[in-house]
């Protein structure tokens, strides 16, 4: 047996999703101190500064730090911003809302019919000589989970908006003193969201076990397939909120960039821009609350896989709940890790210059790869027993504790190496974004062209990358071995989300700053801040995509042994016919999200112009356009286009499954999930590789980007149009990939017995 | 035993392929009927069309018939683009025959390895009862079977050429008398390459089974297994075919356009541009000889695939020569099919109006696949016995003679559909399109979202249609079902290869109409058969993808029993990081063409514009342009070029084989193989409707095409930025990654011995 107590583990864990709490609400208590109403007394503010030895060190001088007509309109905006986003998250949640409920009623009926409604206990499906509860149970439980998921990716999403709000004009204010205040402010509220996600799922997660357990008492098989419906809500959920989200920040984007920037030639985010409002909003619920509710997502779904394939596994049979539980211990242990990575950034080193963001962020991966190396080991070393085995298909495979470690370990670090690709190919401080800048030289055609091409090339090494994590961890411990490989990668969470949600908020705080009208040497910091955070946002959704691509494999897997199939021969039809439309999906899925923000970004973009064209006065800044049509037109169009993409990843398992059965499924998923993978991290390099090349050559650092620039010549045109055909492929359609592969797999898990049982009509009718 | 002897047989073959040469001999008499040499008299010629009747039955007027100086100067535009043409094949022959003759050594090394060179007869494979001639032989005679393949590849390439420089002055000449003699002067030439490429195939094939016949005797399992070094040889030319004739074409095109047409405001093939001989230089190598090599490949292969199977099926076993003669009679049965379809183009219709040429092309589809659904129906019916077996993975499967009518049939539909849904994606005369161009209005970016939304969406019924011809002939016939489904989508090849070879040749008898001033109207003519063109070459595309698709996985079933895997279960770890890799490759071979084509592209702007800038009076048309060196960029671009994305592919299953064995180089097959095909349509068809987006609003056909125009407006900027990105989509990537999927396949049957035998070094060793 393990060396942890199942006491121990019963108080470890939730100690650490508390003390994650904690610290996020230090932080946000730290966060809070930057004051948004303007106050009389400023200078002890400054004084303040200078007691804690900040003021001397920064080389940036203090910018119009005193004009509280500034903060008075920083708060207005912020106001204004906040009150958008709240108001189309609930719009959204209700639509939302009444589908989750009609699923859930559908998981109840289908899994309730499996065994015909009966309220009789039944043989297991791996011990045919021991009783299990009852299907209905099954059912009864898998919809509960389902809507405590959904329910728990809506707040994250949530409250992780309420927090980018809170956070945005906060940065912005700071920026006036130096960007490593801002950097700070921006990235501690970063933290303030990452901790709370990661340590809420756990949380959420750990308590709804400890329930379930009072009914299915030694039924663990029962009890831990009916908590895969946690992951299933908490992605379906993470689905509408990425797709609806992503459709509205770049409907509102594109529409502002068009006539705004390419038109009518006004900066970004200028306040006289009617779309400019519509804009930042989007930047918080899509890039904010839909990343948040995904990775939430990521990482309940990873936890149910684990759990699943370990209660047929040695740890379930023998019920020994430390070990079972060592999914939830990694995550414990992650939080504690990311916390300390998190005082690297804010506490122990100071960033002093621009040039010292992107390596500082840099460093937050390493750091909390290298401690969680550390941490994997320890974890591995007390929850496990030194030997036991894992389902494996119908055997029992023996492990050993360290190959556990491997496991966990090697996912850990293909996201560290996948992390590292994505800043290579999407920083502007290395050459492949410089030359993607370059080729704007000769026009628009080519940007897109090397953008393209550079998207495509991004995927070589983070593809060796996760193939040689399942090939690890799948030789030593099957789909267990996957599964915890995920947890591996998804382990620093905390310190992900922080660096991730860090982009938005900057991104935020330079809109604000251009319309309260400060300084252009504040938009250049924030602007500083927002490159670094393009290039952590890919980092994110290389994380998201990675950790996906595990995850769903395993769920993959437990699907496969759940739905009793013993082989997935690709050279059967029904399967091919599987992989190969399932290879399509993703393509059919992006081609609806980009013609969604597409036409939603024409529509603004004649709001826009009318704007322009009939409000007298607008254009020389006397008159104010009318923004809230224009969230009005993205909300419309979000809530209208999310139902088809989102309804052809949630009905597709259930319509395969239904017709065609559990072997075609089976090829579904493994061709939805080897092909979206691609093009997912695909997308969202390219579109990271634009926006930094369009800012490489604003910011003009060098000789090379100064000979492209300034702003308005037809170099920098050309980066702009590759820059807004590249928001939808990083925001809306490569984001809402990784969900729909991985939705789509837990999904077939939830419902297998009903496909197993009443599965494949079309074949049994011919 | 079947209807048809086998004398009869023996007869039949040869006849239909010298009645196909014959066919397409007439047909050149015919084309070269239009003479090029100026003439003293001009008047007989116009009588001459009196008395056909018809010069009344014309709309267009006739236009500068008598102008004897344009005709001059078209003979001399098109010697230079002949001269051109072919010495770029010759130096393209040369560097890739380097390496075929290094790729036939390691083919002989390889397979004589396989028994250690020994000369002794050994076991069958399939029957251990039997004695088979030594693996010593396979080298040899598969190293045989792949020069030759190679070189009826490099032939048809050639010749196809050749036609076409012959024929595309010949268009624009007789373009002056109106759209319709145009039509048939560039149609008839297309199938002056078809048929000649469909006979030259089958002929080649037939005599080499026969020689091979005469050493190999009752060996019939041993004689297909070194046949199915014709495939490879084919398809490996055919990728350095594509790939290089890719980036030639497109360098010169990107580069031509951006300067020419963005830059300096003139039109597209204006003699003052210097890339302009290079840019129709290149419609040559790589849209037609290309494309030759190409559709010869999948044509060789899928014969290959059919044959291997059938050689351990009851044809084989009972050495039923009729039978095993199956596919190569379907192709004959193809030729004489499609001589009647032309005829339905060149003399039982006649087009009078730019609005006929679509349906008159779509029609060709039409009434070839109705005529070749009853020659399908014949040939089972004579040529098979009403039952057999199938080998099928291990056991032999009992099938009728009409269930492999169906698979047949179910082919040669399912390319008729994706025939029609391709023609509705990049036709402009539909909404797809039609949406694009509109997108236009709000700048290059719409314009960009909303063709590769397009491009995407367009995956959705093609992907359809080939799962339900892969489920109907693998669930009939296994591997030799969807072996002769893609030889019944291929059957039809001479009329598909004509109307695809139209497109190039309409193209290039524009750009020589411009070349050579002549009128406005000429051009006009042109550009109309130009964009029926465009949607045929897409059309074109889409068989060559969908044929591949199928091709490629009856080579993978033919390698899987050669390498005597029994199953290839995507949840073993050696499988699936094989399909997830084998999933990616396609975008690597995509970033690396794409990235060739932009570098090469960029070369040709600099050296265009330091013509423009630096030889005084080129842009008034006083001083000629140096064509030489923008012939020469493209020529070193190319050819520099396309060695990486060869090897890429060429390499690949060797490196797999050898390292990793045959079970992850199945995983590589299936996943490129599901991967690529969504790709290669999608980039195929998002280009075809760029480019017609763009004819859209230049031709100003309709109220809404007119609202977007004319030339030089905004919204037709931003349609010449999207034809240029999607330039290297649909002409470089996109059509070489369909020999990507098929020649990785085929090379690993070919190899399948050696990788069962030594193969999987790495996993041996650990």
């Amino acid at each position: 047996m393990a060396l942890l107590s199942e006491l121990a583990t019963e108080i470890v864990i939730p100690v650490c999703a508390v003390i994650g709490i904690a610290f996020s609400f230090v932080q946000f208590v730290l966060v809070s101190r930057v004051k948004v109403t303007p106050e009389r007394h400023a200078p002890p503010q400054s004084v303040n500064n200078n007691k804690n030895g900040y003021g001397e060190y920064l080389i940036e001088e203090e910018d119009g730090i005193n004009d509280q007509n500034v903060v008075a309109k920083c708060a207005e905006i912020q106001n204004a911003i906040s009150e958008g986003a709240t108001s189309f998250l609930f719009t959204e949640y209700q639509y939302v809302g009444v589908f989750m409920v009609a699923f859930a009623i559908l998981i109840f009926l289908f899994l309730g019919s499996v065994k015909g409604f009966s309220l009789k206990n039944q043989p297991c499906t791996y011990d045919a000589e021991k009783l299990c509860k009852p299907a209905l149970a099954t059912a009864v439980f898998s919809t509960v989970s389902f809507v405590l998921g959904a329910l728990t990716s809506v707040l994250s999403g949530y409250l992780g908006m309420k927090i980018a709000t809170y956070a945005n004009a906060r940065t912005t204010l700071e920026a006036r003193k130096g960007v490593g205040k801002a950097f700070i402010t921006a990235f501690r509220s970063g933290a303030v969201m990452g901790f709370l996600l990661a340590a809420n799922g756990l949380l959420v997660l750990y308590i709804t076990i400890n329930l379930f357990k009072l009914y299915y008492g030694d039924d663990w098989e029962g009890l831990f397939e009916a908590i895969t419906g946690y992951g299933l809500g908490g992605s379906s959920m993470a689905l509408f909120g990425r797709v609806g989200g992503g459709i509205y920040t770049k409907a509102a984007d594109v529409g502002a960039d068009l006539v705004g920037k390419v038109e009518r030639n006004i900066p970004e985010d200028d306040p006289r821009n009617p779309a400019v409002i519509a804009d930042n909003v989007g930047d918080n619920v899509g890039d904010i609350a839909g990343m948040g509710s995904d990775l939430f997502g990521s990482y309940a779904e990873s936890s149910c896989a684990a759990l699943v394939v370990a209660s047929i596994s040695s740890f379930g049979i023998n019920h020994d709940f430390t070990a079972m539980c060592y999914p939830l211990l990694i995550s414990s242990m992650g939080i504690l890790v990311c916390l300390i990575t998190t005082l690297f950034a804010t506490d122990f080193f100071e960033i002093k210059a621009v040039k010292e963001i992107e390596p500082a962020l840099k460093k937050q991966l390493i750091i909390s790869t290298v401690l969680m190396t550390v941490g994997i080991a320890i974890v591995s070393w007390v929850a496990l027993p030194s030997s036991f085995t894992i389902y494996n298909f119908g055997v029992q495979k023996v492990v050993k504790n360290w190959e556990l470690f491997l496991c966990v370990g090697v996912g850990l670090w293909a996201g560290l190496v996948i992390g590292f690709v994505t800043e290579y190919y999407t920083s502007n401080a290395y050459s492949p974004v410089q030359d993607v800048a370059d080729s704007c030289r000769t026009g628009a055609a080519t940007n897109v062209i090397f953008g393209l091409a550079l998207g495509y090339k991004s995927v070589i090494i983070p593809i060796f990358a996760i193939a040689v994590s399942i090939f690890v961890s799948f030789s030593f411990a099957a789909m267990y071995g996957i599964a915890v490989a995920a947890l591996g990668m998804l382990s620093t969470i905390a310190t992900g989300l922080a660096i991730d949600a860090y982009g938005p908020i900057s991104d935020n705080a330079g809109g604000i700053a251009e319309m309260a009208g400060m300084s252009h040497r504040i938009r250049e910091r924030t602007d500083a801040l927002d490159a670094a955070g393009n290039t952590t946002a890919a980092i994110g959704k290389g994380f998201a995509i990675g950790s996906a691509a595990l995850v769903s494999l395993a769920l993959f897997g437990a699907f496969v042994s759940r739905a009793a199939i013993s082989t997935v021969d690709v050279l059967t039809p029904k399967v091919f016919i599987g992989l190969i439309v399932g290879a399509m999906l993703p393509y059919w899925f992006s081609a609806m999200t980009m013609k969604s923000v597409g036409s939603a970004a024409l529509k603004m973009v004649e709001e826009v112009r009318r704007q322009f064209n009939t409000i007298p006065g607008l254009m020389e800044g006397l008159a104010k356009p009318d923004y809230a049509t224009c969230v009005k037109i993205s909300t419309d169009a979000s809530i209208k286009e999310m139902i088809p993409p989102g309804a052809l990843v949630m009905l597709t398992p259930l319509i395969v499954g239904i017709f065609f059965g559990v072997e075609t499924l089976s090829g579904v998923l493994a061709g939805s999930l080897v092909s979206g993978v691609q093009i997912a991290i695909s997308a969202s390099n390219t579109g990271g590789a634009w926006d930094n090349a369009k800012k490489y050559i604003e910011a003009g650092a060098s000789e090379h980007a100064r000979s492209l620039g300034p702003k308005g010549s037809d170099a920098h045109k050309a980066a702009v149009i590759g820059d807004t055909i590249g928001d939808p492929l990083k925001d809306t359609s490569g984001p809402s990939l990784n969900i729909l592969i991985k939705l789509m797999a837990v999904e077939s898990l939830v419902f297998a017995p009903f496909f197993a049982t009443h599965g494949g009509l079309l074949f049994k009718i011919f």
